[in-house]
Protein backbone atom coordinates (compact mmCIF):
# COMPACT_ATOMS: atom_id res chain seq x y z
CA UNK A 1 0.00 0.00 0.00
CA UNK A 2 1.31 3.21 -0.68
CA UNK A 3 0.56 6.19 1.67
CA UNK A 4 -0.10 9.71 0.32
CA UNK A 5 2.71 11.87 1.78
CA UNK A 6 0.23 14.79 1.50
CA UNK A 7 -2.60 13.45 3.23
CA UNK A 8 -3.71 14.58 6.60
CA UNK A 9 -2.89 12.88 10.18
CA UNK A 10 -6.23 11.80 12.32
CA UNK A 11 -5.54 12.96 16.14
CA UNK A 12 -8.42 11.49 18.26
CA UNK A 13 -9.33 11.95 21.98
CA UNK A 14 -12.27 11.95 23.70
CA UNK A 15 -13.29 15.34 24.37
CA UNK A 16 -10.82 18.55 23.85
CA UNK A 17 -8.13 17.30 26.19
CA UNK A 18 -6.30 16.28 22.99
CA UNK A 19 -6.02 19.70 21.81
CA UNK A 20 -2.90 20.21 23.76
CA UNK A 21 -1.22 16.95 21.10
CA UNK A 22 -2.74 18.37 17.81
CA UNK A 23 -0.95 21.99 19.47
CA UNK A 24 1.99 20.45 19.53
CA UNK A 25 1.87 18.82 15.92
CA UNK A 26 1.03 22.06 14.61
CA UNK A 27 4.35 23.67 16.80
CA UNK A 28 6.37 21.06 15.40
CA UNK A 29 5.40 19.62 12.28
CA UNK A 30 3.89 22.78 10.67
CA UNK A 31 3.71 21.45 7.07
CA UNK A 32 1.35 18.59 8.89
CA UNK A 33 -2.27 18.34 7.86
CA UNK A 34 -4.59 17.30 10.71
CA UNK A 35 -8.68 15.86 11.49
CA UNK A 36 -8.94 15.93 14.49
CA UNK A 37 -11.79 13.99 15.83
CA UNK A 38 -13.11 14.83 19.82
CA UNK A 39 -16.04 12.33 21.32
CA UNK A 40 -17.42 14.88 23.12
CA UNK A 41 -20.78 13.30 23.16
CA UNK A 42 -19.27 10.42 24.97
CA UNK A 43 -16.56 12.28 27.01
CA UNK A 44 -15.24 11.16 29.11
CA UNK A 45 -13.62 7.65 29.07
CA UNK A 46 -11.50 7.69 31.97
CA UNK A 47 -14.17 5.55 33.97
CA UNK A 48 -15.15 2.97 31.40
CA UNK A 49 -14.14 -0.12 30.76
CA UNK A 50 -11.75 -1.82 27.97
CA UNK A 51 -14.17 -3.26 26.03
CA UNK A 52 -16.34 0.09 25.67
CA UNK A 53 -13.31 2.38 24.65
CA UNK A 54 -12.10 0.09 22.51
CA UNK A 55 -15.68 0.13 20.55
CA UNK A 56 -15.31 3.71 20.62
CA UNK A 57 -11.85 3.92 19.52
CA UNK A 58 -12.78 1.34 16.30
CA UNK A 59 -15.74 3.60 15.29
CA UNK A 60 -13.03 7.10 15.44
CA UNK A 61 -10.61 5.24 13.47
CA UNK A 62 -13.40 4.30 10.90
CA UNK A 63 -14.33 7.82 10.73
CA UNK A 64 -10.71 8.95 10.06
CA UNK A 65 -10.25 6.29 7.71
CA UNK A 66 -13.22 7.94 5.67
CA UNK A 67 -10.95 11.25 6.11
CA UNK A 68 -7.85 9.77 4.25
CA UNK A 69 -5.44 10.20 7.03
CA UNK A 70 -2.04 8.51 6.52
CA UNK A 71 -1.55 8.10 10.51
CA UNK A 72 -3.44 8.26 13.79
CA UNK A 73 -2.51 9.63 16.53
CA UNK A 74 -4.39 8.53 19.82
CA UNK A 75 -4.27 11.78 21.82
CA UNK A 76 -6.21 10.36 24.13
CA UNK A 77 -4.02 8.42 27.48
CA UNK A 78 -7.05 6.24 28.19
CA UNK A 79 -7.79 4.83 24.74
CA UNK A 80 -4.05 5.07 24.06
CA UNK A 81 -3.71 2.05 27.25
CA UNK A 82 -7.05 0.15 26.38
CA UNK A 83 -7.32 0.48 22.79
CA UNK A 84 -3.91 1.09 21.13
CA UNK A 85 -2.65 -2.60 20.81
CA UNK A 86 -5.84 -3.82 18.94
CA UNK A 87 -6.58 -1.16 16.83
CA UNK A 88 -2.74 -1.62 15.87
CA UNK A 89 -3.53 -5.02 14.25
CA UNK A 90 -6.53 -4.12 12.84
CA UNK A 91 -5.56 -0.83 10.48
CA UNK A 92 -2.67 -0.73 7.81
CA UNK A 93 -1.97 2.93 8.53
CA UNK A 94 0.65 3.82 11.27
CA UNK A 95 -0.76 4.55 14.54
CA UNK A 96 0.64 5.74 18.23
CA UNK A 97 0.03 6.57 21.30
CA UNK A 98 0.45 9.18 23.94
CA UNK A 99 1.39 6.57 26.49
CA UNK A 100 4.61 5.21 24.77
CA UNK A 101 6.48 9.01 24.70
CA UNK A 102 5.32 9.76 27.67
CA UNK A 103 7.22 6.89 29.34
CA UNK A 104 10.07 6.92 27.45
CA UNK A 105 10.47 10.97 28.64
CA UNK A 106 10.22 9.48 31.95
CA UNK A 107 12.81 6.86 31.97
CA UNK A 108 15.01 9.12 30.34
CA UNK A 109 14.43 11.99 32.99
CA UNK A 110 14.37 9.97 36.36
CA UNK A 111 17.74 9.62 38.13
CA UNK A 112 16.76 7.76 41.25
CA UNK A 113 14.65 5.21 39.20
CA UNK A 114 11.34 6.18 41.01
CA UNK A 115 8.44 7.76 38.45
CA UNK A 116 4.94 8.66 40.01
CA UNK A 117 2.49 8.75 37.34
CA UNK A 118 -1.18 10.53 37.33
CA UNK A 119 -3.90 10.07 35.06
CA UNK A 120 -7.81 8.75 35.02
CA UNK A 121 -8.74 5.48 36.39
CA UNK A 122 -8.78 3.16 33.37
CA UNK A 123 -5.64 4.24 32.12
CA UNK A 124 -3.82 3.39 35.90
CA UNK A 125 -6.08 0.09 36.30
CA UNK A 126 -4.65 -0.81 32.50
CA UNK A 127 -0.76 -0.59 34.04
CA UNK A 128 0.37 0.57 30.64
CA UNK A 129 2.70 3.51 31.49
CA UNK A 130 3.93 1.01 33.97
CA UNK A 131 4.55 -1.92 31.94
CA UNK A 132 6.17 0.77 29.05
CA UNK A 133 8.86 1.86 31.45
CA UNK A 134 10.25 -1.47 32.68
CA UNK A 135 9.89 -2.71 29.40
CA UNK A 136 12.89 0.02 29.07
CA UNK A 137 14.26 -0.26 32.33
CA UNK A 138 13.26 -2.96 34.93
CA UNK A 139 14.99 -1.37 37.29
CA UNK A 140 12.69 1.69 37.26
CA UNK A 141 9.76 1.63 39.95
CA UNK A 142 6.68 2.93 38.98
CA UNK A 143 4.06 4.45 40.69
CA UNK A 144 0.29 5.54 39.83
CA UNK A 145 -2.41 7.35 41.27
CA UNK A 146 -5.55 7.87 39.68
CA UNK A 147 -7.12 11.73 39.80
CA UNK A 148 -10.27 11.61 38.75
CA UNK A 149 -11.12 14.98 40.08
CA UNK A 150 -8.96 16.94 38.01
CA UNK A 151 -10.67 16.67 35.21
CA UNK A 152 -13.70 18.28 36.37
CA UNK A 153 -11.97 20.49 38.04
CA UNK A 154 -10.48 21.85 35.03
CA UNK A 155 -13.25 22.10 33.46
CA UNK A 156 -15.45 23.79 35.56
CA UNK A 157 -12.39 26.42 35.08
CA UNK A 158 -10.51 26.08 38.59
CA UNK A 159 -7.51 26.00 37.63
CA UNK A 160 -4.97 28.15 40.05
CA UNK A 161 -7.96 27.56 42.96
CA UNK A 162 -7.78 27.02 46.81
CA UNK A 163 -9.87 24.11 46.28
CA UNK A 164 -8.10 22.67 43.07
CA UNK A 165 -4.89 23.14 45.18
CA UNK A 166 -5.92 21.05 48.33
CA UNK A 167 -7.68 18.41 46.03
CA UNK A 168 -4.08 18.13 44.16
CA UNK A 169 -1.96 17.91 48.26
CA UNK A 170 -4.75 15.04 48.86
CA UNK A 171 -4.20 13.30 45.63
CA UNK A 172 -0.34 13.17 45.76
CA UNK A 173 0.92 12.79 48.94
CA UNK A 174 0.75 9.21 48.35
CA UNK A 175 3.72 10.07 46.36
CA UNK A 176 6.00 11.55 49.50
CA UNK A 177 7.47 8.81 50.79
CA UNK A 178 8.02 7.10 47.18
CA UNK A 179 10.28 9.53 46.71
CA UNK A 180 9.73 10.15 42.89
CA UNK A 181 12.18 12.37 40.94
CA UNK A 182 9.64 12.53 37.74
CA UNK A 183 6.14 12.86 37.75
CA UNK A 184 4.19 11.77 34.03
CA UNK A 185 0.75 13.59 33.50
CA UNK A 186 -0.71 10.89 32.30
CA UNK A 187 -4.04 12.89 31.22
CA UNK A 188 -4.43 15.49 28.61
CA UNK A 189 -6.23 17.63 30.76
CA UNK A 190 -3.14 17.66 33.29
CA UNK A 191 -0.56 19.95 32.20
CA UNK A 192 -3.31 22.69 32.54
CA UNK A 193 -2.79 21.90 36.54
CA UNK A 194 0.96 22.37 35.78
CA UNK A 195 1.51 25.16 37.89
CA UNK A 196 -0.19 23.91 41.39
CA UNK A 197 1.07 20.46 41.00
CA UNK A 198 4.85 21.73 40.33
CA UNK A 199 4.05 23.79 43.45
CA UNK A 200 3.03 20.78 45.70
CA UNK A 201 5.61 18.14 44.53
CA UNK A 202 8.49 20.56 44.57
CA UNK A 203 11.80 21.14 42.70
CA UNK A 204 12.96 18.00 43.04
CA UNK A 205 10.74 16.58 40.90
CA UNK A 206 10.37 17.10 37.01
CA UNK A 207 7.11 17.26 35.26
CA UNK A 208 6.71 15.12 32.37
CA UNK A 209 3.82 16.21 29.55
CA UNK A 210 3.36 13.53 27.26
CA UNK A 211 2.03 15.98 24.37
CA UNK A 212 5.47 17.14 22.97
CA UNK A 213 7.44 14.13 22.75
CA UNK A 214 4.17 12.86 20.95
CA UNK A 215 4.40 15.36 18.05
CA UNK A 216 8.33 14.67 17.79
CA UNK A 217 7.81 10.82 17.90
CA UNK A 218 5.06 11.65 14.83
CA UNK A 219 7.92 13.86 13.30
CA UNK A 220 10.33 10.57 13.51
CA UNK A 221 7.86 7.88 12.55
CA UNK A 222 6.50 10.38 9.25
CA UNK A 223 10.41 10.76 8.26
CA UNK A 224 11.14 6.82 8.85
CA UNK A 225 8.45 6.13 6.68
CA UNK A 226 9.02 8.88 4.22
CA UNK A 227 5.92 9.96 4.13
CA UNK A 228 6.24 13.45 5.74
CA UNK A 229 4.04 16.46 3.90
CA UNK A 230 6.51 18.47 1.69
CA UNK A 231 3.82 21.30 0.39
CA UNK A 232 4.38 24.81 2.27
CA UNK A 233 0.81 26.42 1.65
CA UNK A 234 -1.62 24.90 -0.58
CA UNK A 235 -4.03 28.14 0.11
CA UNK A 236 -6.12 25.83 2.11
CA UNK A 237 -6.77 25.80 5.54
CA UNK A 238 -5.07 23.15 6.63
CA UNK A 239 -6.93 21.59 10.23
CA UNK A 240 -10.01 19.90 10.18
CA UNK A 241 -12.27 19.59 13.61
CA UNK A 242 -15.01 17.03 14.09
CA UNK A 243 -16.88 16.45 16.96
CA UNK A 244 -19.92 14.04 18.18
CA UNK A 245 -21.45 16.79 20.48
CA UNK A 246 -21.40 20.63 21.23
CA UNK A 247 -19.76 21.74 17.93
CA UNK A 248 -20.11 25.69 19.26
CA UNK A 249 -18.46 25.01 22.52
CA UNK A 250 -15.77 23.12 21.25
CA UNK A 251 -14.71 25.60 18.61
CA UNK A 252 -14.47 28.46 21.72
CA UNK A 253 -12.57 26.12 23.39
CA UNK A 254 -10.38 25.24 20.49
CA UNK A 255 -9.77 29.04 19.92
CA UNK A 256 -8.53 29.73 23.77
CA UNK A 257 -5.28 27.07 23.39
CA UNK A 258 -4.75 26.49 19.25
CA UNK A 259 -1.92 28.90 18.08
CA UNK A 260 -4.35 29.18 15.08
CA UNK A 261 -7.60 30.37 14.80
CA UNK A 262 -10.40 27.99 14.17
CA UNK A 263 -12.97 27.69 11.78
CA UNK A 264 -16.57 25.73 12.28
CA UNK A 265 -16.20 22.68 13.84
CA UNK A 266 -18.76 19.76 11.95
CA UNK A 267 -20.76 17.83 14.59
CA UNK A 268 -21.13 14.45 13.17
CA UNK A 269 -23.07 10.65 14.88
CA UNK A 270 -20.03 8.72 15.23
CA UNK A 271 -22.17 5.47 15.98
CA UNK A 272 -22.69 5.48 12.78
CA UNK A 273 -19.62 4.66 12.14
CA UNK B 1 -54.01 -0.19 23.01
CA UNK B 2 -54.56 -2.22 26.04
CA UNK B 3 -51.48 -2.22 28.43
CA UNK B 4 -50.73 -5.42 30.30
CA UNK B 5 -50.95 -4.41 34.02
CA UNK B 6 -48.39 -7.14 34.99
CA UNK B 7 -45.53 -5.52 33.06
CA UNK B 8 -42.92 -3.97 34.35
CA UNK B 9 -42.17 -0.23 34.89
CA UNK B 10 -39.25 0.95 32.94
CA UNK B 11 -36.71 3.39 34.73
CA UNK B 12 -33.43 4.69 33.15
CA UNK B 13 -30.65 7.64 33.98
CA UNK B 14 -27.39 8.19 32.49
CA UNK B 15 -25.81 5.67 35.28
CA UNK B 16 -26.31 4.94 38.63
CA UNK B 17 -27.94 7.88 40.15
CA UNK B 18 -31.37 6.71 39.04
CA UNK B 19 -31.23 4.05 41.12
CA UNK B 20 -32.38 6.38 44.01
CA UNK B 21 -35.96 6.51 42.04
CA UNK B 22 -35.94 2.93 41.13
CA UNK B 23 -35.17 2.34 45.10
CA UNK B 24 -38.60 4.60 46.20
CA UNK B 25 -40.55 3.09 44.04
CA UNK B 26 -39.40 -0.40 45.63
CA UNK B 27 -40.33 0.75 48.93
CA UNK B 28 -44.09 2.61 47.52
CA UNK B 29 -45.13 0.34 45.03
CA UNK B 30 -43.73 -3.27 46.09
CA UNK B 31 -46.19 -5.30 43.97
CA UNK B 32 -44.79 -3.15 40.94
CA UNK B 33 -42.19 -4.69 38.78
CA UNK B 34 -39.33 -2.54 37.46
CA UNK B 35 -36.56 -2.56 34.44
CA UNK B 36 -33.64 -0.42 35.16
CA UNK B 37 -31.34 0.76 32.41
CA UNK B 38 -28.31 2.90 33.31
CA UNK B 39 -26.40 4.31 30.40
CA UNK B 40 -22.84 3.69 32.07
CA UNK B 41 -21.05 3.58 29.03
CA UNK B 42 -22.01 7.45 28.13
CA UNK B 43 -22.48 9.31 31.54
CA UNK B 44 -22.47 11.97 32.00
CA UNK B 45 -25.21 13.64 30.12
CA UNK B 46 -25.19 16.72 32.28
CA UNK B 47 -22.62 18.29 30.22
CA UNK B 48 -24.27 17.30 26.87
CA UNK B 49 -26.34 19.12 24.06
CA UNK B 50 -30.11 18.44 24.14
CA UNK B 51 -29.97 16.99 20.95
CA UNK B 52 -27.18 14.37 21.69
CA UNK B 53 -29.66 13.26 25.51
CA UNK B 54 -31.94 13.29 23.42
CA UNK B 55 -30.94 10.99 20.68
CA UNK B 56 -29.83 8.29 23.76
CA UNK B 57 -33.19 8.83 25.35
CA UNK B 58 -35.34 7.17 22.44
CA UNK B 59 -32.40 4.91 21.95
CA UNK B 60 -33.30 3.79 25.67
CA UNK B 61 -36.85 4.06 25.12
CA UNK B 62 -37.02 1.02 22.44
CA UNK B 63 -34.60 -0.72 24.57
CA UNK B 64 -37.11 -1.03 27.34
CA UNK B 65 -40.01 -1.24 24.87
CA UNK B 66 -38.28 -4.25 23.81
CA UNK B 67 -38.63 -5.54 27.73
CA UNK B 68 -42.47 -4.70 27.02
CA UNK B 69 -42.81 -2.66 30.00
CA UNK B 70 -46.44 -0.17 31.03
CA UNK B 71 -44.77 2.94 31.54
CA UNK B 72 -41.28 4.51 32.10
CA UNK B 73 -40.51 6.81 34.59
CA UNK B 74 -37.29 9.03 33.49
CA UNK B 75 -35.16 8.95 36.68
CA UNK B 76 -32.61 11.35 35.23
CA UNK B 77 -33.30 14.73 35.64
CA UNK B 78 -31.05 15.96 32.72
CA UNK B 79 -33.21 13.75 30.48
CA UNK B 80 -36.08 14.57 31.89
CA UNK B 81 -35.31 18.43 31.20
CA UNK B 82 -33.98 17.71 27.65
CA UNK B 83 -35.55 14.75 26.35
CA UNK B 84 -39.01 13.59 27.75
CA UNK B 85 -41.41 15.94 26.13
CA UNK B 86 -40.12 15.07 22.83
CA UNK B 87 -40.46 11.48 23.66
CA UNK B 88 -44.01 11.79 25.30
CA UNK B 89 -45.78 12.37 22.05
CA UNK B 90 -43.61 9.48 20.36
CA UNK B 91 -44.86 6.45 22.54
CA UNK B 92 -48.28 5.03 23.08
CA UNK B 93 -47.13 4.09 26.77
CA UNK B 94 -47.26 6.68 29.77
CA UNK B 95 -44.19 8.35 30.44
CA UNK B 96 -43.27 10.56 33.63
CA UNK B 97 -40.06 12.20 34.96
CA UNK B 98 -38.39 13.75 37.87
CA UNK B 99 -38.83 16.92 37.31
CA UNK B 100 -42.61 17.60 37.09
CA UNK B 101 -42.80 16.16 40.41
CA UNK B 102 -39.92 17.90 41.85
CA UNK B 103 -41.21 21.18 40.99
CA UNK B 104 -44.73 20.51 42.47
CA UNK B 105 -43.26 19.47 45.62
CA UNK B 106 -41.37 23.09 45.89
CA UNK B 107 -44.26 24.95 44.86
CA UNK B 108 -46.27 23.81 48.17
CA UNK B 109 -42.96 23.70 50.21
CA UNK B 110 -41.91 27.23 49.31
CA UNK B 111 -43.87 29.85 51.92
CA UNK B 112 -41.83 33.02 50.52
CA UNK B 113 -42.18 32.33 46.92
CA UNK B 114 -38.36 31.59 46.50
CA UNK B 115 -37.08 28.25 45.74
CA UNK B 116 -33.56 27.24 44.85
CA UNK B 117 -32.57 24.59 42.18
CA UNK B 118 -29.27 23.27 41.84
CA UNK B 119 -28.73 20.26 39.18
CA UNK B 120 -26.40 20.04 36.17
CA UNK B 121 -25.61 22.65 33.29
CA UNK B 122 -27.64 21.03 31.01
CA UNK B 123 -30.23 20.81 33.61
CA UNK B 124 -30.17 24.57 34.97
CA UNK B 125 -29.84 25.98 31.03
CA UNK B 126 -33.08 23.93 30.23
CA UNK B 127 -35.08 26.33 32.45
CA UNK B 128 -37.41 23.29 32.55
CA UNK B 129 -37.56 23.34 36.43
CA UNK B 130 -38.08 27.45 36.26
CA UNK B 131 -40.88 26.58 33.80
CA UNK B 132 -42.54 24.15 35.79
CA UNK B 133 -42.53 26.12 39.08
CA UNK B 134 -44.01 29.21 37.54
CA UNK B 135 -46.35 27.25 35.39
CA UNK B 136 -48.02 26.17 39.24
CA UNK B 137 -47.21 29.35 40.46
CA UNK B 138 -46.56 32.64 38.50
CA UNK B 139 -45.63 34.72 41.98
CA UNK B 140 -42.51 31.91 42.69
CA UNK B 141 -39.14 33.04 42.11
CA UNK B 142 -36.49 30.36 40.77
CA UNK B 143 -32.69 30.53 41.01
CA UNK B 144 -30.86 27.85 39.40
CA UNK B 145 -27.11 27.24 39.93
CA UNK B 146 -25.14 24.37 38.10
CA UNK B 147 -22.79 22.29 40.67
CA UNK B 148 -21.09 20.53 37.91
CA UNK B 149 -17.97 18.71 41.02
CA UNK B 150 -21.17 17.23 43.02
CA UNK B 151 -21.28 14.28 40.43
CA UNK B 152 -17.73 13.55 40.26
CA UNK B 153 -17.38 14.27 44.06
CA UNK B 154 -19.92 11.75 45.08
CA UNK B 155 -18.41 9.17 42.66
CA UNK B 156 -15.20 9.47 44.35
CA UNK B 157 -16.52 8.44 47.61
CA UNK B 158 -16.12 12.14 49.24
CA UNK B 159 -19.36 12.76 50.62
CA UNK B 160 -18.79 14.09 54.34
CA UNK B 161 -15.37 15.83 53.80
CA UNK B 162 -13.58 18.86 54.27
CA UNK B 163 -13.12 19.72 50.36
CA UNK B 164 -16.57 18.67 49.30
CA UNK B 165 -17.59 21.61 52.20
CA UNK B 166 -15.47 24.26 50.60
CA UNK B 167 -17.17 23.11 47.04
CA UNK B 168 -20.71 23.13 48.33
CA UNK B 169 -20.41 26.62 50.54
CA UNK B 170 -18.83 28.05 47.12
CA UNK B 171 -21.81 26.70 44.70
CA UNK B 172 -24.46 27.54 47.28
CA UNK B 173 -23.22 31.15 48.15
CA UNK B 174 -25.12 32.49 45.16
CA UNK B 175 -28.40 31.62 47.46
CA UNK B 176 -27.41 33.84 50.63
CA UNK B 177 -28.77 37.11 48.93
CA UNK B 178 -31.91 35.66 47.11
CA UNK B 179 -32.84 33.91 50.56
CA UNK B 180 -34.77 31.44 49.16
CA UNK B 181 -36.48 28.66 51.77
CA UNK B 182 -36.76 25.58 49.46
CA UNK B 183 -33.76 23.82 47.59
CA UNK B 184 -34.80 21.61 44.86
CA UNK B 185 -31.60 18.52 44.77
CA UNK B 186 -32.34 18.60 40.81
CA UNK B 187 -29.80 15.55 40.10
CA UNK B 188 -29.88 11.92 41.54
CA UNK B 189 -26.59 12.23 43.15
CA UNK B 190 -27.18 15.05 45.22
CA UNK B 191 -29.15 13.68 47.72
CA UNK B 192 -25.98 11.98 49.23
CA UNK B 193 -24.65 15.27 49.81
CA UNK B 194 -28.33 16.41 51.58
CA UNK B 195 -26.18 16.32 55.16
CA UNK B 196 -23.50 18.82 54.10
CA UNK B 197 -25.93 20.96 51.95
CA UNK B 198 -28.27 20.92 54.73
CA UNK B 199 -26.02 22.34 57.11
CA UNK B 200 -24.27 24.82 54.51
CA UNK B 201 -28.25 25.95 53.75
CA UNK B 202 -29.16 26.12 57.42
CA UNK B 203 -32.37 25.13 59.42
CA UNK B 204 -34.21 27.64 57.23
CA UNK B 205 -33.88 26.09 54.08
CA UNK B 206 -36.39 22.76 52.79
CA UNK B 207 -34.54 20.19 51.13
CA UNK B 208 -36.75 18.53 48.15
CA UNK B 209 -36.01 15.10 46.68
CA UNK B 210 -38.28 14.71 43.34
CA UNK B 211 -36.96 10.90 44.03
CA UNK B 212 -39.55 10.84 46.29
CA UNK B 213 -42.35 11.95 44.68
CA UNK B 214 -41.63 10.69 40.98
CA UNK B 215 -42.59 7.32 42.91
CA UNK B 216 -46.00 8.70 44.24
CA UNK B 217 -46.38 9.98 41.52
CA UNK B 218 -46.11 7.16 39.19
CA UNK B 219 -48.38 5.14 41.74
CA UNK B 220 -51.20 7.82 41.13
CA UNK B 221 -50.98 7.71 37.54
CA UNK B 222 -51.12 3.92 37.43
CA UNK B 223 -54.10 3.68 39.71
CA UNK B 224 -55.89 6.78 37.13
CA UNK B 225 -55.07 4.31 34.02
CA UNK B 226 -55.95 1.34 35.83
CA UNK B 227 -52.75 -0.45 35.23
CA UNK B 228 -51.77 -1.39 38.32
CA UNK B 229 -50.15 -4.54 39.23
CA UNK B 230 -52.37 -6.86 41.67
CA UNK B 231 -49.99 -9.83 41.72
CA UNK B 232 -47.91 -9.85 45.26
CA UNK B 233 -45.55 -12.89 44.63
CA UNK B 234 -44.69 -14.74 41.10
CA UNK B 235 -41.79 -16.51 42.58
CA UNK B 236 -39.41 -14.87 40.04
CA UNK B 237 -37.20 -11.22 40.60
CA UNK B 238 -38.96 -8.43 40.25
CA UNK B 239 -36.57 -6.49 39.43
CA UNK B 240 -34.03 -6.77 36.08
CA UNK B 241 -30.58 -4.25 35.79
CA UNK B 242 -28.97 -3.44 32.71
CA UNK B 243 -26.11 -1.38 31.46
CA UNK B 244 -23.69 -0.13 28.76
CA UNK B 245 -21.06 -0.50 30.39
CA UNK B 246 -19.37 -2.16 33.63
CA UNK B 247 -22.13 -4.11 34.89
CA UNK B 248 -19.97 -5.42 37.82
CA UNK B 249 -19.20 -2.20 39.23
CA UNK B 250 -22.81 -1.13 38.72
CA UNK B 251 -24.25 -4.52 40.25
CA UNK B 252 -21.62 -3.18 43.35
CA UNK B 253 -23.35 0.10 43.84
CA UNK B 254 -26.51 -1.20 43.19
CA UNK B 255 -26.36 -3.55 46.24
CA UNK B 256 -25.32 -0.51 48.31
CA UNK B 257 -28.14 1.23 48.19
CA UNK B 258 -31.21 -0.49 46.75
CA UNK B 259 -33.32 -2.41 49.91
CA UNK B 260 -32.73 -5.46 48.16
CA UNK B 261 -29.99 -7.47 46.88
CA UNK B 262 -29.65 -7.30 43.04
CA UNK B 263 -28.69 -10.25 41.38
CA UNK B 264 -26.94 -10.18 37.71
CA UNK B 265 -26.77 -6.82 35.53
CA UNK B 266 -26.86 -7.50 31.95
CA UNK B 267 -24.51 -5.78 29.95
CA UNK B 268 -26.43 -4.86 26.57
CA UNK B 269 -24.76 -1.88 23.44
CA UNK B 270 -27.35 0.94 23.20
CA UNK B 271 -26.04 1.50 20.30
CA UNK B 272 -27.78 -0.86 18.43
CA UNK B 273 -31.37 0.35 19.93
Amino acid sequence: MTIDREAPIGVFDSGVGGLTVACEIMQNLPKERIVYFGDTARVPYGSKSRETVLRYSRQIVRFLQTQGVKAIVVACNTASALALDEIEKEIDIPIIGVIKSGARVAAATTKDDKVGVIATESTIQSGMYQDYIRKIDASIEVFGKACPLFVPLVEEGWMEDSITNQVIERYLSVFARQQIDTLILGCTHYPLLSKSIKEVMGAGVELVNPAYETAIELGGLLKRLDIESTIKETGEFPYRFFVSDAANKFTHFANSILPVATPVTQQINIEEY
